[in-house]
């Protein structure tokens, strides 16, 4: 699996921030599963044939550590998975010593003042601006020394920031420095992406939060080389959003109205119940149709609403109208129950391993050709879905 | 609309097999709608910017006619489709004179003894084999005459036939003409298009039934420069499995099972309810999946139940489990509700364009770039809409 | 069937608050159409043969007048309910001598300021108060004296009211009076529930708003002999709430969920965009679940969401998550595909008709046997479907 | 829990008939959890408030053995739904004793030659006619007289038989034991009847095979005093069609069609797939409607499917086609998805207690007031839930 390596196999970190959420808990005890052979690699895109011989790295060399608030244990976020049905118990009980190790190697995170009451119990530092961003990175530092690592992949997988809470002159390549250093309260997203920027650790946002989408983090990225992945993971219904809006455009049926009805149950959608914080999210979901279907002015609604038993699972109901030929009108309506986090993680370690091969490659700033990954794909470009793939697969191509 | 055309404005004929049917009657009172600017061209792939500037025939050069063998005229059929909420009644009513004069041009079409009993009320010549062919053949020559018409596309839009009709010998190439001398009973669908290939017609079979599929067929066509398009139009479920099967593929979720459950209320529903009949449509919706899946081992299944209300609204209620990262069990379920002979209508005025063009640019056999139109593209090929319709652009893309 | 009448037959007289709203529309027409035996009566609860032999009124004793404030005629309404396939187009046909009847008798409405601008172009007199009261008594009074009617119902289906708008001073007894006099701004339907039980007519309450639900007015129907039936009336997802939630309850399944989701596209769901006019439509549907599941801390959750394109039509789509034994978890989802109008017209047929008959038998107040048809019963009771309509049985047998 | 009784606490023996089915397994299991205070009491009818009173046996009363004819153990058994998600693995593990106590009592069953392959891996004694009867009732006997049961109660859970497979003349009075004496092959559902009312024993066939319902059988019940329940458990869709139906008739809506497509994936749904076995189920499933709407010739249509992936779950889709005033058509469609044997387990406590009740009161025969919990009561009688479950309590009352 990792022939290409010398007898020092590579070894790569990935720092979660949101060390113990229910995607972060999936990933490590799935990666550790996938090490050990003890998971088929369904849902991973990245194990498809036509990824082979690029060289990603291998599961068994990905080391995880991160940044968490929340106090707990990985193997207490994992046995609420179990629960949940996500989880098999036995991978839980096989990897007691892998879940302490990576519990061993977390870290307090950060939080904005703002944000705090929602995320509830906290164990987070107290720093602000430069000093947070000096601590942070002084973090990555340590990990990168204790594991050896070839390098380290920064992702970010916290809960959603409330969409407003970022002052304008810290957005500006000019301003953003001074912001930094006035000790303004920052969005947390915001600090950990400047953290791992100046660290040159690839960085991945897969929640809608601004991370690295600031223009002065894009810059910096852009500066010291280091190659960005983002945002907001496209997992559930925007994916299929992204495969039936394209089929509706070809065919020239014209959507009159595309109504989603998103329910979900966990800390994700206790978080969202808060509308700031939704407005990202829903923002993201409803713009992919609009540009999909060409039409500005298209009627659309977007809900997200806790139902707290859904627990991780969630659950998509969507409606859409539509006229075809002689003004018949018509209407398609699916339902989509899925873990987020079970659709998330794999999607994740695709993305680190993409991530990791643009660093070898050199290239820096968003990497366009993860587009798929993404509602809001950083770099902008087509949301059809199999357009898409068709380039992720032509980047791919051009490396090997 | 026609300017590049000169004085003489080029004609061309659309000679239907089932002229009087609920898809035969949206496409030609729909084409004359189009023609009279008081339709919008909803539904029609061939009126995409894409597709400009290849000259395709406008919608005022298609003259219709063709074979029926059920009693009645063209508006008594429209009546119909204005109760069933399909037709606008305006329309009707304003292309009262184009109706008539297409019902003039409607011939007694031919039907296979055992069929009769189907398809009801039956106003058919009683020729077999080389007799029925031979007539077949004098009527497109006295329609193209009559009608002026640059080129005659045959368009085979009848009833569904029982998928065991057809004797071997009238497959093979070397025995075919022996079989069609022969006087035996052959199915109606594989002499019309016969009648259509000898007289150089292009040919689309838009349904399940043989037609020009039968490798005696194909052969001629190759041999006389036709082109064919076909077969079994993919309008609604078919099309969504195309396109989501697919996603599930590029995300590498495992499909544990697909259910497909199709409810329509039409005659085509009625004949449908008999098991010969719908073995083919179920054998064509069916075997799409397993190969887009790549899984010869799926389990899938497919039926397609009359509910005589529906009329020509046709309900499909599919429920798909699938497995993604750490064996979590998910499930899509989508509900499409549509009218059949509106999907597919425009698709078959598209389809003739398309043929026209490949005639002109004297293009044979099979059209493969015709694939997205298809549940069973004859040429075969990738079942994936999107690649389809990639193709189908490069095609058009060639010829401009 | 009006056999127990002598030569002189009963008229009733139909006053709509709302007359060319689409249900009264529809209620105008079907009740035409009944009465010329051009109409199956179906969707009509009176005409089960359990209601046989108590003398309702036959469909050709009712008399429609009415009040509305926006321009247009009947017919017009009509013509959109037709192109929106609701109302057969030959039934406008036949019945414009009847329709151009009704417009003949349908006088200015009012309307209270702060509700102009949702319901649009309005034709309202400028009246307040008492002197308002005082016109709307007249209108009926001319009514009942030009159409020699034995008696007039008058119908509440105006557009529903902010839930906010009324003066606490109205509600009460022994302000009421000193409100009304005041000339201080009050709820339309207020004030058109008022004048319909000075003048002794039976009133209906088929919307959210306050009409006669005022303590002070239920007072005065007592007083004065008025029976009253309201209100919100209960087509479609809360139908199917009181029928489903019992089934739940009976099995003793622990609802852990019940997400609501209403689209509609007409006039209603345009003034229902707005959060106030919202408020109290989704607090009877909401709240009929917490009564039925014995719950007060049941998660439930309804939107009522404009889609325009749906025009008369609405659909409902509902996730309902519970728990059975052992703690398994299941869901119900179900999508309810209706017209509102068409399914309400009838039910104010049956509620004008049993209203009749309480007023001939002498009851007054609220007839909580009528509670079948209401989201929100008059009286109160348990919300049960299957209960209520053995009540409504029950009642009927009492008065043969 | 138990204080009404004396000093000698009354044990009241279970006896089931494929003792580690899913159902049998989910009960057995259920009812020790239940005793031990491990389990909330959610999906049992019989623990509502209005049952209180009744001295229904309480849960550490029941003891349970039965009849099987597959290996294995209950744990095996167990695991298997533990993995599925129904059975809580807290609750295997602590019962892990009681399980083994179960085992202890399971004696071989019997199975009728044509269905042994359906059945697979098979333990069947070969006894046939009155041999296997005799042997049958010595089981019972000496599972009383070993655990000192007041009674025993036997519950029939196999799988469902072929619907053909009964001789006519078993199932006449007459004939019946001449039938048996013959060593004729008999359905084994009707020699485990015959046992069970030969030795007084209730009986409850929770399954669409024959049963008690034999003629004979009945006859011979009622000869000995022996209630009797059944039969085939309404446990999900049909259970949602008898509560959907009375909706839909006291409305006077019209029901154009309904499509129940049914999707398991257990050993049922194995058992199922063979046309024979199927037969019954969907009958029973199908005549509920003709008889709920009073229309004979109702369009309708039922499915039963086997989906493997679903395991133990079970998906219903449901398509409702009605219409309403003014001939509008309109459609009601529902996902139901659940565990049947979670649904089933609770349902089958419930009768064992209503039965050991019924006995106590020395009635005989069908007990009809048990008709709520069956598809095809017996006994007969009006298929709406409500009005069931009406007379579920009636029976109740009048025995307090």
């Amino acid at each position: 699996m990792n022939a290409q390596q010398g007898a020092q196999p590579r070894r790569i970190g990935v720092w979660v921030i949101g060390a113990r959420g229910a995607v972060a808990t999936c990933a490590a005890y799935g990666a550790a599963g996938l090490a050990a052979l003890r998971l088929e690699p369904l849902g991973l895109v990245s194990e498809d044939p036509s990824f082979a011989g690029l060289g990603l790295a291998p599961f068994d060399a990905l080391v995880f550590g991160g940044h968490e608030v929340r106090p707990g244990t990985l193997r207490e976020a994992g046995v609420e998975l179990v629960r949940a049905g996500i989880l098999p118990a036995a991978l839980l009980e096989e990897l007691e010593a892998e879940a302490r190790a990576i519990d061993a190697r977390v870290r307090p995170g950060i939080v904005q003042r703002c944000e705090a009451e929602l995320v509830g119990a906290c164990e987070s530092s107290g720093e602000r601006g430069l000093a947070a961003v000096e601590r942070l990175r002084a973090d990555l530092r340590a990990f990168r020394a204790a594991e050896r690592l070839e390098r380290v992949v920064v992702v970010h997988l916290a809960s959603a920031e409330a969409g407003a809470a970022c002052p304008r002159e810290a957005l500006d390549p000019t301003s953003w420095r001074t912001a930094l250093e006035s000790g303004a309260e920052l969005p947390a997203s915001l600090l950990y992406a400047c953290a791992a920027i100046e660290e040159r650790c690839p960085y991945l946002n897969f929640t809608p939060s601004i991370g690295a989408s600031a223009p002065a983090l894009l810059a910096r990225a852009h500066e010291l080389g280091v190659p960005l992945a983002g945002q907001d993971g496209k997992t559930g219904e925007t994916l299929l959003k992204t495969v039936l809006a394209p089929m509706f455009a070809k065919r020239r049926l014209r959507v009159l109205g595309w109504h989603g009805y998103n329910m979900l149950g966990n800390r994700d959608g206790r978080v969202l119940t808060d509308p700031d914080h939704k407005a990202a999210k829903v923002r993201n979901k409803d713009r992919v149709l609009r540009e999909l279907l060409g039409d500005p002015a298209l009627h659309s609604h977007v809900s997200i609403d806790l139902l707290p038993s859904l627990g991780d699972w969630k659950t998509a109901m969507d409606f859409v109208h539509f006229e075809g030929f002689l003004g018949a009108r018509m209407s398609l309506q699916f339902t989509w129950t899925g873990s987020d986090s079970a659709l998330a993680a794999p999607l994740v370690l695709d993305l680190v391993r993409f991530l990791d091969l643009a660093a070898r490659r050199n290239e820096s700033g968003p990497i366009t050709a993860l587009a798929p990954f993404f509602k809001a794909p950083l770099g902008g470009g087509d949301h059809d879905f199999s357009a898409q793939h068709e380039r992720l697969l032509a980047w791919a191509r051009g490396a090997s």
